[in-house]
């Protein structure tokens, strides 16, 4: 057993699986489903062993082509222990498998399962999933946008649900600190390897949220990120949370790529609307418009759609509870015809109304009962309101 | 004739009509849907004669009770005359008969139809009503709301399209002077006497719309707005606009009761969003999230819904576009019946099909042209697809 990783003692899986899914994952760029396949047939161990010898299919082959000859697996567990990393596989007990079982199905090339990620902290990813929120947005949000998204987050890591995002600039930022906020989990998804944080800006960030959740990547250490492989890990994000939210989003973005991942695996998405003025509300909007997200006003709003049904169920907004709501049409004919200051005869309040007086009389009397009428010496009028006017 | 009724002449609708239109509208407080069927039936005049004998039925006679003893069509009509007001009446080649078409067939006792209009201004109601919306929403509206109302108002009525609303503060003045701004068509249908101006801080606003398009109302001069009242005015509002903007929206709100008109009417509601953060966006949020409105961000989104077909199209239709969509129920059935794996007989398609084999052999072959179904060796079956898996 290696040294340089320190999980493998820990969780009881063969330090063979662990290494193989390692070099398997180093010699062929994500997403591939053929590499998925071929190692949910012959596990991990033969499929590295078949692709090392060239014994796999040839799209496989080709795709593998630049990196299969070179194992450099020590080195990779070496650099991401460094880094306080270990590789967490299908096979370990904390691996998302409930999470990930979409992506297994799903039909899509593009959204291929990982054959394994690379998980910084102590936190147990697959319970971290169980109930979870994918945030996503803008990376240049407004401060509307940020404000939102720190809000929703720390109010459903509150509740108990982690927040899921990648660790950019904007939206991402203010959702994985609007959890951390609330002493919520979090959870970063990079496009890079363990080793390193991008942005650099948001090194000590994604060291919080190693430090109290988890940070996971599928790429292994040393890897820059690229815009490919941003829109690959998106397939994570939207697998990883039960429904994805997305905050602000312009025209044409990146979490309207992670909002189409997450609809063709099935989880629900949500979209915070904005002001139609703001150009950052027009990708959420849009979602709204094509029937592709649902629009959500209040994090109550979200828990309805990820939480478990019966215990999140959210409210009705509260709106104001006019004492005339009870009241039927007739009633309410005369109570308009009821004045506060001048008191007015039953007749006079019937002309009003244009109600016959057996009706207004009948409406006076269930006005009374209500204190929404008063009578004094022959007349009707509005009692005094005591709450101002 | 009464010097009185400057509208008489104009449109050689007889006199005795307009009359006894008056006197229904005064006895009766709107909506009555039986005074509404009893004119359908015997005519204004009759009816009108009728109600004043008391030879109605019991209902309609209740409801009359308090005002049918008193004439006071003369007093009303020289009111409206010295407001500047005519009586509009269904007779008349400008009363908006098909916008309220939907109120005559509407099921609800509360959408009946108006037994007449009193209208200021030069404005055709009925060429005002062809192509409109109605744009409500809170009185209470934020700097936001009232600047997206003018936004939208104006670039709508730039577009030939007329703003019907409401008067009040708020979003409804904006969208008038949205309107107003551009030189465009604007009609306020107000809840209180053509003599009357409501809210009187609005006087010389409903000054300039009376000037430029038209006022209406169904109340007789002397009317005071009253809650209900502001109900009953909504179903005019509703019927009006092709479509119904809410612009924006408390929890509970009067734009919300005019938005239930409006769908109640099959008229397209739509919701303008807002910051979730804002109180004043949470109702159009919910028409929204309960799919009773559709999200709109742009006024051409609006002129999507309530343009004509053809000439307002702003973008293409919303909504996948299948190879199947031109084919006829036979073809329909034909191409349901069809395997893409399996190649089947005519014979058994017609029976899978439930249609005759010279129906089936019509349909295959129009299917055929169609690129919807395959011909080989006796047997059909749909062509693979080439857009993937």
């Amino acid at each position: 057993m290696s040294a340089a990783d320190p999980a493998a003692g820990r969780t009881g899986v063969a330090e063979e699986i662990r290494r193989a899914r390692a070099y398997l994952q180093r010699a062929v760029e994500p997403p591939n489903r053929d590499l998925a396949q071929l190692v949910a047939r012959y596990g991990p161990v033969e499929t590295a062993d078949r692709l090392c010898r060239g014994a796999v299919p040839d799209g496989l082959l080709r795709a593998a082509a630049a990196r299969r000859g070179t194992d450099r697996t020590d080195a990779d567990l070496d650099a991401a222990a460094a880094a306080g990393a270990r590789l967490l596989v299908p096979e370990d007990p904390d691996w998302p498998a409930w999470a990930f079982t979409a992506l297994t199905t799903a039909g899509s090339r593009e959204l291929a399962p990982p054959v394994a990620l690379w998980a910084r902290g102590p936190g147990n990813a697959a319970e971290l999933a169980d109930r979870s929120v994918t945030i996503v947005g803008s990376r240049a949000a407004t401060g509307y946008g940020t404000h939102t998204a720190a809000e929703f987050a720390g109010a459903l890591a509150r509740r108990g649900v982690t927040v899921f995002s990648g660790a950019a600039f904007g939206i991402d930022a203010a959702a994985h600190r609007g959890a951390l906020a609330v002493q919520g989990a979090t959870v970063a998804v990079l496009a890079c390897g363990p080793d390193r944080a991008y942005p650099s800006a948001h090194t000590s960030l994604i060291e919080r949220i190693a430090a109290a959740g988890v940070v996971l990547t599928e790429y292994p250490p040393g890897t820059v990120p690229g815009r490919l492989r941003f829109l690959v890990r998106n397939r994570l994000l939207a697998a990883l949370g039960a429904g994805c939210l997305v905050v602000e989003s312009g025209a044409r973005s990146g979490s309207g790529r992670t909002a189409s991942d997450a609809l063709a695996l099935g989880r629900p998405v949500m979209a915070v609307p904005g002001p139609v003025t703001s150009a950052m509300s027009v990708g959420c909007h849009e979602l709204v418009r094509k029937g592709r997200a649902e629009l959500v006003g209040r994090p109550e709003d979200v828990l309805e759609s990820v939480g478990r049904i019966g215990i999140d169920l959210a409210l009705p907004p509260a709106g104001e509870v006019r004492p005339t709501d009870a009241l039927g049409p007739a009633a309410r004919a005369v109570h308009d015809a009821l004045h506060t200051r001048a008191a007015r005869s039953a007749g006079r309040i019937g002309e009003a109304a244009g109600l016959p007086p057996d009706a207004v009389r009948a409406a006076l009397v269930e006005l009374e009962e209500h204190g929404l009428a008063e009578y004094h010496q022959g007349l009707w009028q509005r009692p005094a309101r005591r709450d101002g006017p």
